[in-house]
């Protein structure tokens, strides 16, 4: 097996090569008008009819013969004989043969018998709707390449076209690959991934305007991935293979392209998404795209999109872009463009915008991102407070009702955005999670509304409010209770290792699992040690580090930490057992900005609901007894 | 039958009204994840399961006890036993029982057998993906009445999700309503009137996220109204009836209602749109929309649009909003809001907009519109060049290629503008029917990046050249031939007038349809008539005025014109005949800013390409022999 070895190749400089050598057929098809909406016009559509098609009384009243009615005033009425002079009309009905004005029922006077009186002359075609007033025949209603909203179905009918030619939809066929890959809905077992791209992928190919057809799973063998490529082109206009794209032992990918047809190009300078390949296979467009799931998505954005766009004659929609203040820093690898997705809000009069996870494979990324910051090539990176430009997933508008909330993470901010998204659907939490020193700093700088804190002070035995002193001196903040929560040992099911107190991990050399500096349950974790004067190099895995509850529960779950320290409900969502230990209080600290805002008077009222309370502390380990309480 | 007067109730306190009376029922629906683009959560979702679900190596190479790699060195590597020390690894795979750490295969040597040496000690769990490093269990994959995207699916999925609870769309009857009203498809007789509007409607409701069912059309009897509202509450969550909601003798709309339930309102203070009802029957929301066209689908926006967004616990979209200086004067009523259909592009640095037909029957307005400029109702109106905010209909970096043309109209604009978007699909023509004159004018004002002109001087007896030099003086435009055009009479099929000359129309007294002031073909005939000796007065229907070479042709179409002056395609289009004149030179005008950018440089491509002259000269009576040719 020849060694594989993947090119740099900067985006635009790819993507232009792969619209040069693929193609976009010209297909069409016919469709009623009522099934047109957001399809693309094949061709420029003219009214066949027009609408009105006939002269119509624009009101009630009269039809006359103008002309007869000159001279009618106060002074000298006119009488008019019925049928001879005129005639009845309603709004919208024909105007009679022969008449070519019409006088509204409030200027008419009826008078016994047939006729009616008028005291002012009318002026030929007053009140009248035209013939083609609203479209008329030979009019263009749309141009070519024009995608259908619903006025355009209602000016298409009424100009007579009842059916219309339309781009037909790209069909693209998306081919999950890889022996370890298994269907979604596949009951779990270790070493075996289940293949959720192929359902985003589709449903962003739907977005798109694309017909996505999900093939089969086919394993890490390079006569069966042949065929299903074969396959798929018999039905596709683009076949998109996902993954064994990169340069692996088992990533066949690349040469069965290669094989079947050409690759142009292997290896995108850009990160994540690098292990792309383009190519094509009897004329027709393949990309194989990476396995990781936001490699494989912005992959799919660079490269499927512009295809998608090129095919339905439309432009490849463009991001809104703001400027941001970044709220940390970031960094970038030379020649090579970096995505970062990153959450953003309104703070303080301008918008701050903080990286998110950059690992290619969480997906939980792309869910919370508000947006991306690309990073150009030749850029190592920005600082802290740099302004830079980003790109938005959502309307600008949409980001002023994100709540940026740093610190220490619960569950119960969770609660808290459903339960503030029913009484204004506006608003997000958006949250980073920071623990609780890093939440009181992004506060000091201005780059959060919120942070939950639960920070013990050893000295003076009280919670957060010498954190916020310490780290915020002379600054006017706001902190409130939100909760009191039981913090404990995280163990396995039935407490093997027996563990009670802090001296039972060090004695029994038990594998611990810790959370990172700056947690609150980091701290609380040292003074435990300390109080129990025992080092932390007699703890056994001190320095691993998570960033969540849920994160050393999970290790403790597979078998690979022991204990950990942390909240009851992570212990429950793993079927763990908890070993209560102490009850800290969790405060939610505003910035002054904020607190003057209604948001933060709606988050007042949310956590003082009786109802909230009872949902939270339902989760167990909660008392709300405080909640809203201002602590400072 | 009792008289009913409309209110004016102001919009905002209509809806508040609307949606305090009537409420929205909170019915879900289980649907699997792959269905699940688009559909709203009805509870927060958290993962059931860890993704990845074991720990796993996210490197290719061995796995080992990081404890056991201490002391390895360049001097002193180190040996490991294959099972023993290590295990072979692909990234992906499950990390073996009682490892803790990955090393690469790249610093990984191998010596003949079954041992490696390594020359560096690994750190505790390097290159490992930890269990639920995308997705922990427990973590909040999406909160409640959150849009999904497809990246959400993903996550979903990766948590072990398959199926969610969604908030059930809601079903939204239509029921058209009109004695006088017929299917789309149904041959076109005088007073009929297609139902063009229950398709629009149901177009927007899909948009919306609702579920349209499309009623048969019922005649104005109120007792067939009243079953039609009846059997529609049987399956829907909100009753559309469309229309008779005005005071006419035939409007049964508002008393059903009133008989069946409660109307809380009738009479909306707006313009468009005010003959609107709102109420309820059997505890379900009712809305009689207006009949005309664009009346209907903005009183459908203000209130069907709300209750669906609240039903759907989403927030009413905000339209994004930019100023805009306006092309024209626009006035409006005090104690009505109006709502006017405007086209809008970028010219010379700042965005105009200017009005579109205000006609509330005119479906096209809604089909060129941009955005909307919405009055409110103590203004009454606005200043030509004010600067006003506008609300839009598409992202404001779309309006970057909207070239506003001004001017006379003529067919060639509408395949020119087909023509551009194959070259660049983000460009768009939005044509003002100004007549020559008012192009001019526009272009002077720097209204428009183009205008259309054909004004013959009689006194040089030169094209368009002595009005741009009189009308803007001193200011640097340039004039390019577009075509040569024939101009004739238009007479009804078989010339029964037998209309050679214009001395023909006085003698014979036709009834003559003229164009509107400033148009070019109307200074056309003012120049015939001198030329031949003939006084307006003479002609029947000088002073009745139509704004385009096809509604003329409307008018004779129709009957109720003998003649007009206009060119062939016009006659064409109504199968009738045409006397021809003169030829004439049709030009456009850029403006000296507009003349340097790279839209520009793609229309003078575009009309010089000889594909294209044979397409404008196939519609008959053009000569494209001087395209392109610069005049002035």
């Amino acid at each position: 097996m020849r060694k594989i070895y993947l090119s740099n190749t900067p985006r635009q400089e790819a993507l232009e090569r792969f619209l040069a050598e693929t193609t976009a057929k010209e297909l069409t098809e016919k469709v009623p008008v009522r099934a047109g909406l957001g399809r693309i016009t094949a061709a420029p559509v003219f009214a066949r009819l027009s609408m009105p098609g006939y002269h119509a009384a624009a009101m009630d009243g009269i039809a006359v013969h103008a002309e007869r009615t000159y001279g009618a005033s106060d002074q000298a009425p006119l009488e008019l004989e019925a049928q001879q002079d005129y005639v009845n009309v309603n709004t919208g009905g024909v105007l009679p043969q022969g008449f070519n004005s019409v006088i509204k029922v409030e200027d008419v006077q009826e008078l016994p018998g047939t006729k009616v009186e008028i005291i002012a002359p009318a002026t030929p075609w007053q009140h009248i709707r035209a013939v083609g007033e609203d479209v008329v025949a030979g009019e263009l209603i749309v141009t070519a390449g024009h995608k259908l909203k619903p006025a355009d179905l209602g000016a298409l009918l009424a100009g007579g076209v009842t059916e219309l030619e339309v781009i037909a939809r790209p069909r693209v066929a998306i081919i999950p690959s890889g022996s370890e890959v298994i269907g979604p809905d596949e009951a779990r077992k270790p070493g075996k991934v289940p293949d959720f791209n192929s359902t985003v992928i589709a449903a962003y190919l739907e977005e798109w305007g694309a017909q996505p057809i999900v093939c089969p799973i086919v394993p890490d063998d390079p006569d069966k991935i042949e065929d299903a490529i074969l396959a798929a082109l018999d039905s596709a206009d683009l076949v998109i293979i996902n993954a064994g794209s990169s340069a692996g032992d088992k990533d066949y990918t690349f040469s069965v392209i290669d094989k079947l047809g050409e690759v142009f190009l292997h290896g995108i300078a850009a990160r994540p998404g690098k292990p792309t390949i383009l190519g094509k296979v009897r004329d027709k467009a393949v990309i194989g795209l990476p396995g990781y799931p936001v490699s494989a998505y912005l992959s799919l954005e660079w490269f499927a999109l512009p295809f998608i766009c090129r095919w339905l004659r439309q432009p490849v929609p463009e991001r809104e872009k703001i400027e941001v203040s970044l709220g940390r820093r970031v960094v970038s690898e030379m020649g090579t463009e970096e995505f970062v997705r990153m959450n953003a809000g309104y703070v303080g009069g301008k918008y701050i915008a903080n990286p998110l996870t950059r690992g290619a494979g969480v997906t939980m990324s792309l869910v919370r991102a508000d947006g991306l910051l690309v990073i150009p090539a030749n850029i190592l990176g920005y600082e802290q407070n740099e302004t830079v430009e980003m790109e938005l997933y959502k309307p600008r508008q949409e980001l002023r009702y994100n709540l940026l909330v740093a610190g220490s993470h619960d569950m119960i901010i969770d609660l808290l955005a459903t339960a503030m998204k029913k009484d204004d659907p506006r608003i997000n939490l958006s949250s980073s999670h920071l623990g609780s020193m890093g939440g009181i700093n992004a506060l000091g700088r201005g780059q959060a509304h919120m942070a939950g804190v639960h920070l013990f002070d050893p000295l003076t035995k009280e919670y957060n409010i010498p954190y916020v002193k310490k780290l915020l001196p002379g600054k006017n903040v706001h902190l409130f209770n939100l909760a009191y929560r039981m913090q404990g040992w995280i163990v396995p099911p039935g407490n093997p290792g027996n563990i009670k107190t802090v001296s039972d991990l060090a004695e029994y050399e038990i594998e611990f699992i810790n959370r990172q500096k700056g947690a609150g349950t980091r701290l609380l974790f040292d003074h435990i040690l300390e109080e129990a004067g025992i080092k932390p190099q007699q703890i056994n895995g001190y320095s691993r580090e998570e960033y969540t509850h849920l994160n050393v529960a999970a290790a403790v779950a597979a078998g690979t930490a022991g204990a950990a320290l942390g909240i009851l409900p992570a212990a429950k969502a793993f079927g763990l057992d908890f070993v209560p230990l102490a009850e800290e209080r969790y405060d939610l600290l505003f910035s002054d900005d904020f607190m003057n805002s209604p948001e933060a008077e709606l988050v007042l009222k949310t956590i003082a609901d009786p109802l909230f309370g009872e949902q939270v502390e339902s989760l167990g380990g909660y008392s709300l007894r405080d909640a809203g309480k201002k602590e400072l």
